[in-house]
């Protein structure tokens, strides 16, 4: 954010395109730059003077691009960096200060910070991350080269490595990933003015501080005191008489998307991490808790593409990679519904109309299916699903397909029998559609289900699955029916 | 959240499991009522003393569900309301104590809470309403009946009623939809010591005060003092040094989802909403943003597949109406493509084969876009796509997908060449493989970006059209050229 000046500010309005205009502004400035070194290049190739006024230019340009960036909120300065493909990429992290670099490093998303880097210099690295927190040096480790790390480790204290080497250890989708280490903690048998003075003498709270955890001398949590209480309380009262001996402590060990489910449940704006004896080792804000919950909708989106994150300006091998496997289990699955369906030649040369109508049956099926899917996946996400409702929403999920299907089966029947002229086969349609919608309800319900009993995310898979089951069953019951009432 | 004993509380451990617990036990005492009544019935139809039994049962059951519900926080029972059908849901429902009534219905999502509504007699209504801030009265309000607002409206004093007025005007997704009007303001020319007293004659503050507003006579908001500054800082120092006198401030008509995007970029917990002459008149806090960023993209996972919000155990009517027209809209594009496919019947009747291959290329040719979609739309929402960049991307698209296309194409055409025993069938599906993905990737770039140019959500009815194209094309594409080199 900018600073204000010193005459009376007017309130700064959200502008969301505030951080795109910047972009738009950094890509002009590029683009100019571009220009004038090809025109140089071109017409005064063997010019001294054209290669000055270039370099002049150069700088200029530099000079605007940086003075851009520089009153930018890291946040917008990570987006930009987003935003730009590699090589441009790297020109304006060069012209970042230096100042920016710890925080930017920490905004950008992982595919990006690798780039950013491989360009800085050892020297600039050990620079930005050694002022890092344990828990955000944990965060950008796995990406720095190990010699960096070991220099940046030499300035740690013994807690703040010790702290480090805990908050690596987690797995990746765990509590301790996203917990810090920065809190403020008081005894319980001490007066709130006790507590002001401290707080004053500390100088600084951490961020996202609404509340400050009571131990006692094992370090043992004993309670939390929201700071709104501690400000409208007597400053005589002690501790003990004002903070919430009931408060919800996560592990180390849980999963970071069932505290993001805690913190929007409860409203929460930070939470205490405690060890097994109950121990108070570090605190989870909602800041992290935010991010978790847009990086698993952006998962999810993407997963249900058959992709993961990817650079929107990846290198073409990166982006291949990424997206030929996906492609390459659909063809597979495909192709066996197409040698399903081929065990059917000869009724289909018999009734060559059949062979039009075939993918009807099929895409239906996989479209109902994927209703009925995105239901079930919801439900056992939110854990509603429970042994006792199970059957009943088979039995629903099963009769509004029905329903839905049998009326659809007269608007497809009456399609088959306007383009083939032939009643038998509108029924054939009709009856094909409304089973094959039936068999994309039952894999909709049943892949999710099986898998969540397994431990499996119930998402992951099921789309290829189901779109097989549609695929190669619709062909097979509309063209078996069709060799059995029409042949 | 339990009320801990009075012996030193041990921390409670997150159990996302907690509420599906409580949820499973509900459900069982549910069975159990049900049971002992059928039996009842059953078994001793004509006999008093069964009758009397069964009550004696019954209303045990129903102490032992009122005793488990009444312990859970009002998130968890509307959590358990939520997953229930609706009669068992009125049961609990009347179970549940009063004092709870307006956090649960607060809580409960809109679906649900209609039928709670339904449920209660006006005078419950009334007295669960007439506490409520004017901003969470707003929110209910559309789904209450005239006379109880009526009614509600008549015990407030002028502020409010003129903040409900003000809070139901603003359209859905908009800031000033989920703003509240809890916040404590002070001016910039006294000193902490004051505030801090004027802290402690209020007595408390509301949920999610980070900050408090720092306001001239006018009301217009003139920077913010967070309270970790407030607790740090000297007693004798001037609100005015330091306050911040740089900050976002939403304005009521910004959409609610830029509002949650500055909220996640700048990590806040509350921010000050302005009118035009920047007055302050509310404020939107992370709890508010953590819904809207969930709800968003629940939308988008239940869109995709052409739903809206549904109840699981939404009646059939219901869910009828809310999964059929998707299903329709499907059925007529699917009987385009076929159309189209059928103009090439001499075609297919020559080389039948060609039947079961068609879909092949089809579906890959949907799976491929369907990935550029996804790419182009996430690129979207965030911004990351300008003039500038907009051809770079269109490019980058359409070689990826050549790439992966003629990788692919080779699979294919080995599979056409093993199922046909013919090498020209394989050129031909190798061939109409690659153009069909390249229309899928033309589409799942300009489709979306069409629709954001024009405003629209570039999401919504995008997969549509796609699967449209990539169908009718394929079609077209693989037959014709069938028709040119094989007829």
């Amino acid at each position: 954010m900018t600073i204000a000046s010193s005459t009376p500010p007017a309130p700064r309005r959200l502008d969301p395109e505030d951080a795109q205009l910047a972009l738009r502004q950094v890509q002009d400035l590029l683009r100019r730059q571009q220009l004038v070194s090809e025109l140089a290049h071109r017409q005064y190739a063997e010019n001294d003077r054209a290669g000055l006024m270039e370099n002049l230019l150069h700088r200029q340009h530099d000079a605007e691009i940086k003075l851009l960036v520089d009153q930018l909120h890291p946040a917008d300065i990570a987006f930009i960096l987003e935003s730009l493909p590699k090589d441009e990429r790297q020109i304006i992290w060069s012209l970042v200060d230096h100042s920016h670099d710890a925080d930017v490093l920490l905004e950008v998303d992982d595919w990006v910070r690798e780039s950013l880097i491989e360009a800085m210099d050892r020297q600039d690295l050990v620079a930005a991350t050694s002022d890092m927190d344990a828990d955000e040096l944990a965060d950008i480790a796995p990406d720095l080269p190990p010699d960096v790390v070991a220099e940046v480790q030499k300035g740690l204290t013994d807690e703040e490595r010790a702290r480090l080497l805990t908050a690596m250890g987690y797995p990746e989708d765990s509590v301790g990933a996203i917990m810090d280490f920065e809190m403020v903690r008081v005894r319980e048998d001490v007066t709130l003015e006790v507590v002001l003075r401290y707080l004053r003498r500390l100088g600084e709270l951490p961020d996202h501080t609404d509340q400050i955890f009571v131990v006692d001398r094992q370090d043992r949590l004993q309670g939390t005191l929201p700071l709104t209480r501690l400000l409208v309380s007597e400053p005589e009262t002690d501790v003990r008489d004002v903070m919430s001996p009931d408060f919800l402590a996560l592990s180390p060990t849980d999963s970071d998307a069932d505290a993001a489910g805690a913190f929007e449940r409860y409203d929460l704006v930070s939470a205490p991490v405690t060890d097994e004896q109950g121990r108070l080792i570090g605190r989870v804000t909602i800041a992290d808790v935010v991010d978790v919950i847009r990086e698993d909708s952006d998962e999810q989106a993407l997963s249900r593409a058959g992709m993961q994150e990817e650079d929107i300006f990846a290198p073409m091998r990166a982006a291949m990679r990424n997206r030929a496997p996906w492609l390459l289990l659909n063809l597979c699955t495909a192709a066996i519904a197409s040698i399903v369906a081929s065990r059917f030649e000869d009724t289909v040369s018999h009734i060559v109309i059949l062979a039009f109508l075939m993918s009807i049956v099929a895409g239906i099926g996989g479209n109902s299916g994927n209703q009925t899917m995105t239901m079930i996946i919801r439900a056992l996400a939110v854990g509603r699903v429970t042994p006792d409702n199970v059957w009943r929403l088979i039995k629903k999920e099963l009769s509004v397909t029905l329903l839905v299907g049998l009326c659809g089966s007269l608007v497809a029947g009456g399609f088959a029998w306007f383009i083939s002229g032939e009643i038998s086969i509108a029924l054939v349609m009709m009856g094909a559609m409304v089973c094959n919608m039936l068999v994309g309800a039952g894999v909709g319900v049943l892949v999710p289900m099986v898998r969540a009993r397994f431990g499996k995310d119930p998402a992951l898979g099921s789309s290829v699955l189901l779109t097989f089951a549609t695929d190669s069953l619709g062909f097979f019951i509309f063209l078996g029916l069709a060799t059995i009432f029409l042949v």
